[in-house]
């Protein structure tokens, strides 16, 4: 174990090797992904689900800016955690690469060629000098020939493909949780209410409706699709994870 | 919690992430925001007002040359706080965006599209060397398609959107202030006076008209209008929040 | 208020944000510019008056080769104070911007246009590296479309509109004393008698014509004028403000 | 032996000589790869075997998608063992030098030709500054004319040829292991046994089908080929190295 | 008072503020100007003399090698102080200005236009990084429109205009001594006398022709001229300033 | 002689002078040569000879591929101490330009012209920033228009002309045997015994034919011809230097 | 005088000035020189004589391979002192341009304008950063228009013009010798015996033609030639300067 005098000169200026192998700006990086707010993803025979944690910070603040997951093509959602900004960078790279394929080979970008595409561009910035780390998560979940297909990027520049995960806070909490309760016969809504329970699960099991964001990727129909306030809420009235009218009230502007 | 040794450590050079996941330069940049007088935005069903504190450091200046709301295109204001060269930089770019967008597609930019715009390019300050972050936050305002929007630009490049928001000084207080008095149904003129009250109410109830900034963008007729001192002081005085004669005496030159 | 060594820490390579959202390299700059000697602007009805204290160092040096007033287009002078080299880059830029605009548009630039030139090229030199702030602050005066207009930019790139205003040494006396005896009643005359008691209000009241540089831009014909020396030498005299035989002595070569 | 304070001074910035002539940001690159796991090379008569020891953190990962051995051309794999992102770099790279090498001279690359390709561009990130080392380490494996061939590259851009090899974590114990174990008549399927019997021996004897990636380039027909998990459970089967029932159910999602 | 270790903090790297808004580097470039041999200029209404110390360090130099006066155009001379190699780069820029000016216009350069190109060229060196400011300060002496003009660089890039001046060693003594014995109605010859007095007054009264450049531009024919060392020794001898036989024979090779 | 703390402060970052006059990051490489195994150079009047130690670190490695020799040109052949990443590099170099060479003069380009063309490069990464020094000394052994050629090249860039000479660990030693035994009337096969016998004399006078790289390049073919094992088992028995039956056995794999 | 922790300050990174004024790096860059074996130059009526001590550090070594007096152009030889890598880019530099100067104006460079052309090319690398100085000096002979001139060059990039000159090792002493022997009317063979003698001065008054370079450019036939051994041993043999029989029977190979 290395104290903190040694490790503070493997963090200033480029990224670069401290004596054990690590990189530490990208370590640090892996922290700023720890202090958004988490993102789950559930892979399900039916299809893939995305949702995230974003209870607003002001009731002025209008709950659809805080975007946390977007559209990369009709048939590609991403979720993210960590820094906002950032998250923004790679998903615009995501659009522009789904958009050149289509141009360039007339069919929709695969799930993995995307994934790989992204994770070359955040490799760039962990060993080329003169930028910083891309300091967030993504997951990337779409349908590919009839296939859900679900992967996660860290900030590192690798790829990991999973049949659920989460990103962001409490990932160790909600990764256990996750393990315990997924199985592979789930449906699509029972991905969306895994989902659900999980994020749940780390704030006294309840959730406002605005608080959350759902998108799912249907095999049947592979198209991105968020779920309106009304799904979600009647999703998480039927799990009875709706706040007590108290609490919602405080919240309301 | 770091002390201060450690926290010097990251803040020297270009934007990196410091052993916890913050970049130590954009939230200086956040205090560089602080400093500035307070400017708020009110979202009405009726429109958008913006509001600026900018009280004069001295009697030969020119009011109006402490700029602190700018048109950017015909139906958008921006109000800015902290560095005010920093903010003149944006507002040139996002005019000029403004204007690509209308020569490139034919119609105005929209509010949203212009704000994710200038947050792609202040997050470029914080990731690619060679430059520090912007010291500044915006307010974009406007209309489009006949709804009012208003967003919230910070200096890690985050776009939010609001109701009702204030930044700069007293942020604390003011969005306080505004969380308690803000409702959904203000008309534009009940906006443009909460935002003068907001004002007034951390300095002393009082506020001379040279000293503020008062804009809107009616959803009627969506056009970018900044309030003239006459219009000002007649909200002012019927708020009772005009200055006892004896102090504005010390201001007049 | 912090100590000396943490200050050390954000002023050595590029500008970049201390904790409490100063940039000390503009900050050390703005020191740059109270090390000159002052430059005094003053706007009236009938026109805007430049003056100069240019205390020659030597009886040997040429006055005029101290130039702290220059003409940056027919309508437009500028005085300076801090960095003399700094001030020259700017002043040719300001003088290459006024020729460009007259080129593009067949008509001579405004004087807000060209401070707000000037000033985006001030501000660029403190948020991109590999360069150091220009030390040196500008009072930009001129008449456009029959209004006199008087500007000043300061290191950080920031214009401020005055009616009244110095620069340089002495900065809080000048002020104060400009603040207590400007009227907005004032001859053109009356703005450079006021300005010559200014400059010699901090050096015993006195003022060798030699050691002062005066322009003025009336309303009437808008044109950049450099007073004579023994124009400004009869002004001293009205206001008794010549030096005693015995000093001017000393200064003849 | 050098102290630690002295070693500091070598590993800031860009990859200098200590005064002993060595390269430390080079040999932390290779830190970097022994906290990789195990990837093994085993050139045969019959053919190459690459092997990597790929066991999962997480029931919920999809096993493929930690992909460590990957296919360069028809006739060349490559495992790797080190930093998961700068692998993918290189193996990108390898690939097109392969379709470079078909598209300019219109036969498939040699072995020894593609590895010397990739390692004098691994020694361009050690020489020239603005970039770090590649944490990683590469098996090339393939049929050259008929030629079993198996090379490995290391950080600082050395290729080496091997009869059998090991990279990554245990690097001494498993080329002890493979020392006393190997021999040149080998068939190619004691080869893979052989390669199996390895990455078991530091895992308690013990190894699911699903916690190691195998693949061969035969010489009678070489074609790249990664075997499936059947037939890895047979070779596991066959050797009696196949996890316990209770442990291969914990890892069972 | 600043100590020592404050002030190490200012002078690394580019050329910086300090806090108190000086620059080091100009400061000690100011300082390399003092480490070299003092050159002179006079301006008499007739023309304007050069005088330059160049006491040679060896017998066995020629002592024509240490030039300190150059020609820049036919009408223009430039005398320098300081690191030697600095002032030749430039007079050689100087020598392109003049060429340019001349190809350009079809007329020489004027002498106030020539010190300006050069003072703005060696600013850049003071405010742009990747180069140190010039350490030579320069007298640039000539006619223009049948005026005699002398004007001064220094390292920061500000143009002085002089009566009479020297650059370099001893600079306070000498410009004393030109003070106290300078009048407006030398002649060309009282000015190179005077020259002559003034570097002799700092070497005990005594040079030898060798060890002075001498040079003028006379207003009747302005054309810049060297003066022989017969033509130097015969002043000499007539003001009584030429070496004891003793010393001389010392000198000799 | 200089302290430890003095000695840092010149080896970091670029290449730069120490008080002494000293560039320690190129004395720093050529410790990485002495960290590699010698190689050995004999000149005689039959030709030239290169042998190079290469004991092989591991039975499983191939001998082969630990290259120490190389054909740079058909009547020119290279080898290397030091880093072996870093020989590559200018080896690769040193092909192109002969072949340059050929294309353009239609000739095989001439032994001391190709070292200067490879010290030259060298030199380059001394003194411009960005890159550090290679770490690698060359023996350059050819024959050009009947004549035998041996040039050393050294990581400061400067090429040396031998008789015999030697690279790498031990070159006091060896230096001192070839002085004691080289003549001027070696015939070829002499000399290749020369040089296996200083090899193994730093090895207790034994040498496996595997662990030794040895090429000549004849006066009379001129033609670059790396010898058989067989070979150099031959030359190897016939001196006696063949390692007993129990180390031999040892090593075979 | 200052101390050693101040004087580190200004030797790190780019060539910065020193607060008195002076640049560390180009004076470290002359002990490099001062490294070097003297080199000496010597100009006579007949002609300029070139000579370099080149004691061979290895009998093995060919002394021609130590390169230290070359041929610029055919009426030019350069002569070096200090890193010898460095000299060798200076002299091909310096054969450029004479080439240039040939094709360009159809004769010869003259020794002035190519001296120039160097030290001009010398000083970019104490003033632009990025690249550290050369550390070498040259002494530049040749014959231009029938007139014999001597150059030397230093590390900042100054040009000196000498009767008699040395450069490197005991230049104190060697310097010494030069002023007490020279006179003016020497012969060309004078001239050569006198360099023969300086050198010998410094080693017991003894020389081995092999230790020294000798060459000359004769006013008569200005045409650069290299004395041959036996020339040498004669000249050294009339001087009464060669070695013993026993220390000559050391240095054979």
């Amino acid at each position: 174990m290395q104290g903190q005098a040694q490790q503070q000169a493997y963090d200033r200026g480029i990224t670069i090797f401290s004596p054990d192998g690590r990189l530490y700006q990208v370590e640090y990086a892996r922290e700023a992904v720890k202090r958004g707010t988490a993102s789950i993803g559930i892979r399900t025979p039916e299809g893939v689900v995305l949702a995230a944690d974003k209870r607003s910070r002001s009731p002025l603040m209008e709950p659809t800016s805080v975007e946390k997951i977007h559209k990369a093509d009709d048939h590609i959602g991403i979720a993210s955690a960590g820094h906002v900004a950032d998250a923004r960078q790679l998903i615009d790279f995501a659009r522009r690469q789904a958009q050149i394929n289509q141009l360039r080979y007339g069919e929709p970008i695969g799930i993995e060629t995307l994934t790989k595409e992204i994770t070359d561009h955040i490799q760039q910035y962990t060993q080329v000098g003169g930028a910083r780390p891309f300091g967030v998560a993504l997951l990337i979940a779409g349908v590919e020939s009839g296939t859900p297909r679900l992967y996660e990027t860290d900030p590192s520049g690798t790829p990991y493909e999973w049949k659920a995960v989460s990103i962001g806070a409490n990932r160790g909490d909600l990764q256990e949780y996750l393990e315990e309760s997924y199985t592979d016969e789930l449906s699509l809504d029972e991905g969306v209410e895994l989902a659900l329970k999980a994020i749940a699960s780390t704030n006294d099991d309840e959730l406002a409706p605005e608080g959350v964001d759902v998108a799912k990727v249907p095999v049947e129909e592979p198209v991105f699709e968020e779920l309106s306030n009304d799904h979600v809420e009647s999703h998480l009235a039927e799990l009875d994870l709706l706040p007590s009218e108290d609490e919602e009230g405080d919240e309301a502007a």
